[in-house]
């Protein structure tokens, strides 16, 4: 990163794929090391962008498709603006809990809006911030169906209540985007969780 | 408009060029010749746009420049998918108290973002749609900071209680993008509200 003394590590992947836990076990190494963090997540991480969550999530709102890409874009926007730079400025790491590859599978491949609008949107509102690093959680179909019957079915939100066939279709989104995005370290998501903790800290020279 | 049967107006200009005497006026004639037709504005229109609005002005929301443009092109683009292009394809003619220009103006004039990323967003928002015609409200500065002064001061919006230097810089931004953009029909906003009127009947063969 040129311009910041921080470093933005962004973990990626379909739901219940275990990028929470893994970001939990990455906090507690830098934790011991007395390193500087801040955990995020996207849509979210600051008040407005929060307001903008709830808009996307909830199921009584009718949202046309580049609707719901421009609003997770202007959430992007005030997240990287008023959070992530500032905390980058600071020398901090920064991780996010999802960022670019998010629209680019649910609003490109899953919605179906062309890839370009989409990359284009992604660096505005980024304000031409890009991850230094990004950790992708993959998993085969066979995998993600399994886990994706096992959810909990209480208070689903407007995304959670697509269907399956729509969440199958982002699934193998995030398989094709390992290919073709810059900066990406795939991960399988099958491994056991140590062995995937063990692996991120090797990447990272925590370890 | 090749793919659509009815006719898109828009209205264009700073707040208090007398917008919204004239397109109520438009509507008398329209009614009187039995033609069908739909008044909308922007931000706003439909249930989500309205929500979005009320994100934009409330004057509590910290918005970052990208943000805001980026919530008004989503309002946009709620708006455009749910009710503008559905009345055009009715066969009506649909009248919106703003579009393009005023993203322009705000954000790009006003809030200094590149104007050929605004002309992008407009056009992603639009979904491909262009107005038929655009009616643009001009004052000279003068005149605009008199009417500004006069306007009441109760609970001004977020984007009411901007400087006043703000709002004159937007004002004299509209006067150039009648000069750079499209199907522009320019009128002198300090003109008497019957002789604009005729004016714009005329312009629409209603008259």
């Amino acid at each position: 990163m040129s311009k910041n003394k921080g470093l933005f590590i962004v973990f990626e992947g379909p739901d219940r794929s275990g990028k929470t836990t893994q970001i939990n076990l990455l906090a507690e190494a830098l934790n011991k090391k007395r390193i500087k963090f801040l955990i995020t997540r996207e849509p979210g991480g600051c008040p407005l962008s929060e307001k903008i969550r709830d808009l996307l999530l909830d199921p009584k709102n009718n949202i046309s498709p580049m609707a719901e890409l421009l609003l997770y874009e202007a959430a992007r926007a005030q997240h990287t603006a008023e959070k992530i730079l500032p905390a980058l400025k600071r020398g901090e790491v920064v991780i996010s809990d999802r960022f670019f590859l998010a629209t680019l599978a649910y609003q490109g491949y899953g919605r179906k809006i062309d890839l370009s609008i989409v990359r284009k949107l992604n660096s505005v509102a980024a304000l031409g911030l890009k991850p230094d690093l990004t950790f992708l959680f993959l998993m085969p179909d066979r995998e993600f169906e399994k886990r994706d019957r096992k959810k909990d079915g209480l208070n689903p939100d407007r995304i959670e209540r697509e269907k399956a066939d729509f969440r199958k279709k982002v699934n193998s989104a995030y398989r094709k985007l390992a290919l073709t995005e810059k900066n990406i370290i795939s991960i399988d998501a099958t491994l056991k969780v140590e062995k995937i903790n063990e692996f991120i800290l090797k990447k990272l020279k925590l370890k």
